[in-house]
């Protein structure tokens, strides 16, 4: 057996992206610890002794012809790199320290290219106060480039997945779909609304769209809550009409379906929605923010409030 | 400009690998501390509050056909990409605690050989006590593979580069040269060793053999100081014997200019070097200490001990 499949029901094409990160885990053994310190999470989550209380950890890779093509910016690739990160930090509420930062790149790399990469790299780790403090840099296999960015961060409390209770709203930040249009490589994380939310002991649970909403949103719930959409609250972006336009899929889909939003999702207790809602618009008056939903009893399952059917956790997959 | 350069000058081929780290630093700019908190080290190195004075971190990546072949078992790329990052806290006396694992795989790579390398991570990885809490699974270039691993650590104290002093005699770990005969897929990181080292004032600077003793000797002792190699001490290994024999190049050469040893280079006061040479092997009968040499006022070069000959600091290049 060698690292390439001598048949196609054997390589990675054949396996959807969960079942590849559940053998992966499975394999991994006693080395990888359960949620919340091990996988399953935006970040992994460690408890400290000190007054940040608990430090967090993700790692995410920008890899070219994937997340950026060949005409993209240097320092826009890394600017995204760095923030992808930082979305994941946000959704847990913490603040970043430090990062490592892995590049593997075909010997045919432009050497100018890639120093504009570290350029947009720095100067959106520089914006919010995070240290690059190593790396490596490793040749692949021509006219191939990726990076990685593995990101450590601290918080006094923490925003976790999975901890919603039967009852609670559900909120989404910004506008969704179409980011393809140019917004996922423009985004700014979501640093300071998440960290805002992770000092409101109303904020039961939080999570950043990645994925697509109706991908993620089981993945903020799990398995003991079902969650009921309001579609005609969702915030359908700019972005979303007019990829719909071009591609005759509704916008509603592209809002529930595109990936790469890096808005933040989460629940809040019901009594205090309001009240919630209110106090981000009036910290945070630039960011969108929509009550979507809420939380009811069931095993991980999306309903529409309209009409009750099932919407099906379609998103983006990296895989399959 | 594009990520592919137009043009071969342009190409990071045209470059060492020094000078495209020395770019990708400055262009990191504010945002990249200088050493020991950034980059120059084995790990980068911040201080806490806690017992554990040190924490550290440090991030490597294996690729396919660059650090193992098709033909490798998965299990074995697996536990070659965490031993080469223990190593690296094993040169700064560290304790591993956590690590992010992180995969770019091509659609067709073998679905069971996937396991296999977690497998071989996870086993790695247990038998240390690291615990590996969280990763990424991104679809690469079809007939790629590559696995990224950013690790960190603990120490009460630690060991460095650059702090050797005049008049230190140097001392390696192992045997040296022909790692490619299978011992590049083999081998244990020196993590006991290493924390030993560190618990020892006597020792002042230390580093891992990565790219060859003839490159990282300048790399452990800086711009400050000159090293002078005894040749006739180097501790030669029987797969640089046979590998001369091969291909008729010194089986000397083999041992100063090969990489992937992943042995301990260290620099010792001294008055204590014989103790701590005797306590060493006490402590640890089955790995060689070899004393290869002194260290000298200087600029960063090294000297053969016999001739005064220079020796240039050729070996492993991940690019150029």
């Amino acid at each position: 057996m060698g690292a390439i499949a001598s048949q196609n029901s054997r390589s990675l094409a054949a396996l959807s992206e969960t079942e590849i990160i559940r053998r992966i885990v499975t394999a991994l053994s006693d080395a990888c610890p359960v949620f919340p310190a091990g996988p399953g999470g935006d970040c992994a989550i460690f408890e400290n002794n000190s007054d940040q209380k608990y430090r967090v950890s993700s790692i995410d890779s920008v890899i070219l012809s994937r997340h950026f093509d060949l005409t993209c910016p240097g320092a826009k690739a890394g600017q995204k790199l760095v923030e992808r990160n930082l979305s994941d930090l946000a959704a847990a509420g913490a603040s970043p320290s430090d990062a490592l930062l892995s590049f593997i790149a075909g010997a045919d790399v432009d050497s100018d290219w890639l120093e504009d990469f570290a350029h947009g790299a720095g100067r959106a780790a520089a914006r919010v106060g995070l240290k690059i403090v190593g790396g490596d840099v490793c040749r692949g296999t021509p006219g191939t480039f990726s990076a990685t960015l593995a990101i450590q961060g601290h918080a006094g409390r923490i925003l976790t997945r999975y901890t919603c209770k039967v009852g609670d709203m559900i909120f989404v930040t910004g506008k969704l779909g179409g980011s393809i249009y140019g917004r996922h490589l423009e985004f700014r994380a979501r640093l300071k609304e998440g960290q805002w939310l992770c000092g409101q002991t109303a904020v039961t649970a939080c999570t950043d769209l990645s994925d697509g909403l109706a991908k993620d949103l089981p993945g903020l719930i799990g398995s003991r809550c079902n969650a009921r959409l309001d579609l005609n609250a969702l915030p359908i972006s700019d972005d979303a009409q007019a990829l719909a336009k071009a591609d005759g899929k509704p916008a509603l889909e592209h809002a529930l379906q595109d990936g790469e939003d890096y808005e933040l999702l989460f629940t809040v207790q019901p009594s205090q929605a309001d009240l919630i809602a209110a106090t981000f618009q009036k910290a945070f008056p630039k960011t969108p923010l929509s009550q979507i939903g809420k939380i009811e009893a069931g095993s991980g399952e999306v309903f529409s409030l309209s009409d009750n059917q099932r919407i099906q956790p379609l998103g983006f997959s990296h895989f399959g």
